[in-house]
C-alpha cells in the first residue's frame, strides 16, 4: 500500500509543481496561454526596439528590463531550487531576441507622457508572445506605456539555475492584457516622517514591477520656499525642486488643505488657526493642531498660490487638494476666523465652499482635474465640478453614497487598503503611537495581504455605478514608519492591491481571485523583489514557500 | 493674557526639555545622580584600561565603545537638534579620559567567560563617574562584564552638534548599577527562515547596547553533519561550526526535542514518527509534521549524541532541550512507537520520562544545566533535576504553577514577550501565515512596546516565589520574518523588555516604570540604533520625537 500511495503523492506533487511553474506572474494578466516547455535565454539575448524615434524613457526601460533579467538570479521556488530542471535546461532552445513594436494606432509619445494622460485616454494594454522553439519573442502595444507594462511581464518569466537563465512556461501568449482600472496607485506620506529621495525612487520602481503608480506629498514649492525652509525637520529633510521633478515624472500629487496644515505656521503663523492649540485632540485628529484660515482672503491667496505653483511643477493631470478631517472646533474658537465670517456674512460651510471653489478653479483653469477627500462630498454642501474625483478613505461602506452623487471614485478605504501600522489616534494593528494612551483602535486589525486581496471594488454598486470607479490605491501614513521599515510595511501587501486593480475580479481561468491560488505566485513575486533589493517580508517559512499548498490548513 | 501664557508655556517647555536631557539612558540604571552641565569630548579623548593583563575581548569592547562615541553622530532629539546648545558647548570643559579599572574582588576573566558563568555567580554591576569639570571619568566594576555594561552606559551619553561631541547631563554618578535579573535574553528562531551570520551578529551587538544576551537555534553539529546537510534549505543556508563559535561566545542555545524535529527525517527518516503526515494539523502545531521516535533506543541515541556534541560546541552553562508542543496523535498513530512501547511495557509518558532523563543526564554529566519548556513541568509527570530551569512561553498565567513545583523560571510568555508577527497556527497581529485559512488568533494582538513594557515579572507570586524568577526574554519566531524585516520587528520592542529585566519595577526616582516617562528615552535609544545601522522603527512622527509629551493624548 504505502509505496503506491507515496508514488501517487509524488506524481500529484510533480503536477502541482508544474501548475505552480506556469502561473508565476504578478499581477496575473487578464488572459494567458502558457505551455510547460523550458526555454533558455541565449547569451546573445537582446531586446530590439523596433520603434521609430523611440523616446529615451522607453530605451531606459528596456535597459532596466535587461538588467533585471540578467541580474535577478532568482532560483525557482521548488524543492531543489531548480536542480530538477538541470537536464531539461541543457536541452532547451535558446531565445536570442525580444522585439518591441507599436501598432501605430496612437502617436509615439514617451512613457511619462502616456502615464499622465487623462485616465479615460490612457492605454496600457500589450500583447506578448514567447515561442518555445527559440524564435523571436514579440511585444506589441498601442503605446509606449503598454510596452513598459509588457516588459514588466516579460521580466517575471525568468529564473536562474547555476549560470543559466531560463523560463518554464513557454510557449506563452498574452493578448491585449489590459488593466481592470486605469488608476492604480500608492500613497506615501512623506510629512510625518521623512524619506530620502532614494527610498521614494526605489518604491516607485517596485510599484512599476506590479504595474502601479505612486503619489506622495512633497514639501518644496518654488514660489513658497519658506514653507519647507521653516516647516521641514532639518534642511536635509526637504525635497528640492530637482528631487520633485525626479520623483513626479509618473506621479500624481496631493497638498492637503485646509486641515493638516499646522506646519504652515512655521512660516506664516498669521494664516493658521488653532496653531499648536491644547489639548490638540479637541482641535485636530493628530498633533500638532493647526488649520489654514480658510475664511481669510490671505489664507485663500496662499492656498491658490501654492496650487498654482504645484500645477506647474507636477506634470500629472490630477492634483489632490485634500480636504480630510476638517475640525470645526478649530475655527469656532478662532477669533480671526469668526471675525472674517461675520464681516462676509458667511457660515463656515459657505466659507469652505468659497475656499474650495477658489483652489479648484485655480487647478481647472490650467487643465488639472482636482481630487478631493470623500468628506468634501458627503459632509458639506459644496459646489464641485463634475469631473472631480473623490478619494474614499474612511470606509469602503461610503463608496455607494459618493457615486450616488455622481462623482468618480478612487478607492483607498482604511478597512482594506491602509498599509499603516498606525493612523490617526489609534492603531491599525501595530499599537498606539500617541503618548500616554492605551485606547482601542478605529482601524484595527492589521490589514493582511489576504484582507487586501479580498477587496471587491464593486461591492454594493449597481453596474451603472461601477463605471464611476476609476481605480484604487494603498496608502502608507507614516506615524510609525520611516526608511527603517518602509519596504517590509509596504511589500508584498501593496502587490496584493496591485493585482486586484489590474487583473480585476477573475483570473484568466474564470476563477475568482483567491488567496490560495495567489500565495505561490505572491511568494515568487516577493522573492524576486528581494533579489532586486526591496526588503519585502516573507509570507511563510521557506519550507512552505518551496512546497505550494503544503502549509495550507487542510494539507 | 496671551503673551504671558505663551511665555509660561515656553518656560515649561524649556524645563521639560531639560528634564528630557537628563534621562536618556536605556535601560535606566538602578540608581543615578545627574546634573545639567554640558561637557565636550576632547579631541584627545581616550579610554584607558587600567587592568593588568586585560583580556582581548575587553580591549575590543573598548575599541567598539570608542567607535560608537566618535561615529554615532546623534543629534539631540530637541527642536533645533542641538542648535540651542551651541553657545554652551563652546564654553564647556573638555573630557579627555575615561579610566577603566577592576576592584580586584574577582579574578580577572574575559567578558565571554564571565557572561557564561552560572547565573548566581554572574557579576554585571559597575560604577561610573563623569565629572562636569573635565577631570577624568572613571568606570569600575568587579568583573570585565561589569565594565562592558558600564561602557554601554557611557556610550549613550554623547550627542553631536556640528563637529562637537558632547554630553548634557554631567556631573553624572552611577553607583553599583546592577541588573534586577541575571538572565535577560532574546531568542531568534533560525529554522523557519534563514538568517545569515551577519544578521545574527548585528542583532547580538544591538542586544548588548541594551545589556541583553541572545540565544538562537543553530543547525550544524559536527558529529552529525548530515542533519544540516540534508535538512537545510540550501548549502548556503546552514551555519558552519566556525559560524557557531563566532555566534555562541555569549549565547545560550536550544535544540528542541522530541517535537519540532521533522527536519531530521531528511537524514534519518527511520527515526521520525508521522513524518510529513497529512493533515499536518492533526499531528503537529505547524507543518511539516514529524517527531523524533522517543521510545526508540536509536532515537534516544541520536538525541543524546546531538546534545553531547552540542555541549562541547556551546560554551554556555545552559542548554535548552525544548519539549514544547509534543503531539500525542503522532505517536498514537506510529506503528514503530507503539511496538516499542509494547515491548518495553511503558506508557508514552513513561517513555518520555526515559527520553528526557537520558538527554538531561547527558548534559548534567558534563556540567550543563538543562532548560526545558513549561509543558515538561506542567503536563507530564517527569523526573527532572532540581536545578532545571523552565521557560514559561505559553502564558504568564502559568508562572505560579511552575514555581510552585520548585523550578526556576525564565519568562518568555506569549502574552507579553513574543515579538512575532505570526506564530503557531494563527497570527499575533500580523495576519495568518498558514495557507487557505482565515482563523482567529491565539496570541492576538500585536505585542506593542507599551504592552511589553507593562510586563510584571512578579505578578501573582509570593515574595518567596519571586526568588525563582531568573529573568526573561523576548522571542522571535520567524514564520513571517527573515533578513528583510528582522530589525524593524525586533526593535525597539526588545529594548522595552531589556529595561524591564535590567531596571526592575522602579525608576531610580522610585516611580514605577511607565511608558509616558519611557517614551522620550526610547526615542533617543531608537535614533541611536538607527545611527549605528540597526533599522529600529520610528515610534512617532519626528515632530513628536522632538517635543517630549506634545503628542500625549492630553497634551
Amino acid at each position: 500500500m504505502f509505496p503506491t500511495k507515496t508514488i501517487l503523492l509524488r506524481i500529484l506533487f510533480t503536477f502541482l509543481t508544474y501548475i505552480h511553474g506556469t502561473l508565476c506572474l504578478w499581477p496575473m494578466p487578464s488572459n494567458l496561454n502558457a505551455g510547460s516547455s523550458l526555454l533558455r535565454l541565449s547569451p546573445e539575448f537582446s531586446i530590439v526596439v523596433d520603434v521609430q524615434d523611440a523616446p529615451s524613457d522607453l530605451t531606459q526601460a528596456v535597459q532596466r528590463a535587461t538588467t533585471y533579467i540578467q541580474q535577478d538570479k532568482l532560483q525557482r521556488l521548488v524543492v531543489g531550487r531548480g536542480a530538477t530542471d538541470a537536464q531539461s535546461i541543457a536541452k532547451a532552445p535558446g531565445l536570442s531576441k525580444l522585439t518591441l513594436s507599436l501598432t501605430g494606432k496612437r502617436p509615439t509619445q514617451s512613457i511619462s507622457t502616456e502615464a499622465i494622460s487623462l485616465l479615460e485616454d490612457r492605454s496600457e494594454s500589450y500583447s506578448l508572445t514567447v515561442p518555445a522553439d527559440g524564435s523571436s519573442a514579440t511585444l506589441t502595444a498601442d503605446s509606449t506605456l503598454g510596452l513598459f507594462r509588457g516588459l514588466t511581464t516579460f521580466g517575471q518569466l525568468w529564473y536562474q539555475y547555476q549560470n543559466t537563465i531560463y523560463a518554464v512556461q513557454t510557449p506563452l501568449t498574452i493578448e491585449n492584457d489590459t488593466p481592470a482600472f486605469p488608476y492604480r496607485g500608492f500613497m506615501l506620506d512623506t510629512s510625518r516622517n521623512f524619506f530620502p529621495v532614494s527610498d521614494i525612487l526605489r518604491t516607485m520602481d517596485a510599484m512599476s514591477w506590479v504595474k502601479t503608480d505612486t503619489h506622495s506629498w512633497p514639501l518644496f514649492i518654488e514660489s513658497h520656499p519658506e514653507l519647507s525652509a521653516e516647516g521641514a525637520y532639518t534642511s536635509d529633510s526637504q525635497y528640492s525642486q530637482a528631487d520633485i521633478q525626479n520623483i513626479t515624472s509618473y506621479a500624481a500629487e496631493e497638498i492637503d488643505t485646509p486641515s493638516h496644515t499646522g506646519s504652515i505656521s512655521f512660516s506664516h503663523p498669521e494664516l493658521v488657526a488653532c496653531s499648536d492649540a491644547s489639548p490638540w485632540s479637541t482641535f485636530a485628529s493628530e498633533p500638532p493642531a493647526g488649520q489654514l484660515r480658510l475664511a481669510s482672503p490671505a489664507g485663500i491667496d496662499l492656498a491658490t498660490s501654492i496650487f498654482s505653483s504645484a500645477a506647474s511643477i507636477f506634470p500629472s493631470k490630477y492634483i489632490s487638494t485634500g480636504g480630510d478631517e476638517l475640525n470645526a472646533n478649530c475655527y469656532d474658537d478662532d477669533a480671526e476666523t469668526q471675525a472674517e465670517l461675520k464681516a462676509s456674512g458667511q457660515t463656515l460651510e459657505e466659507a469652505l465652499d468659497t475656499f474650495v471653489q477658489a483652489t479648484q478653479s485655480t487647478l481647472t483653469k490650467v487643465g488639472k482635474i482636482p481630487i478631493i477627500s470623500e468628506e468634501m462630498v458627503l459632509d458639506y454642501n459644496l459646489t464641485l465640478s463634475n469631473d472631480t474625483i473623490a478619494i474614499v478613505w474612511i470606509s469602503s461602506q461610503d463608496v455607494p453614497s459618493v457615486v450616488q452623487r455622481g462623482f468618480r471614485v478612487i478607492l483607498g478605504a482604511s478597512d482594506f487598503l491602509f498599509l499603516v501600522l498606525n493612523v490617526g489616534l489609534q492603531d491599525c494593528g501595530g499599537g498606539e503611537w500617541v503618548g500616554d494612551d492605551i485606547a482601542n483602535s478605529w482601524c484595527d486589525p492589521f490589514k493582511t495581504w489576504q484582507k487586501i486581496y479580498s477587496f471587491d471594488p464593486f461591492a454594493n454598486l449597481t453596474s451603472e455605478q461601477t463605471k464611476l470607479i476609476v481605480g484604487g490605491m494603498t496608502l502608507l501614513w507614516t506615524e510609525q514608519s520611516d526608511p527603517s521599515n518602509l519596504d517590509p510595511i509596504v511589500w508584498p501587501r501593496a502587490a496584493a492591491a496591485a493585482e486586484v486593480f489590474w487583473t480585476g475580479a477573475q483570473l484568466p481561468t474564470g476563477t475568482p481571485l483567491n488567496s490560495s491560488e495567489a500565495l505561490p505566485r505572491l511568494h515568487d513575486a516577493r522573492y524576486r523583489f528581494v533579489q532586486r533589493g526591496v526588503k519585502a517580508i516573507a509570507l511563510q517559512p521557506q519550507w512552505c514557500a518551496l512546497r505550494p499548498g503544503a502549509c495550507d490548513l487542510n494539507a
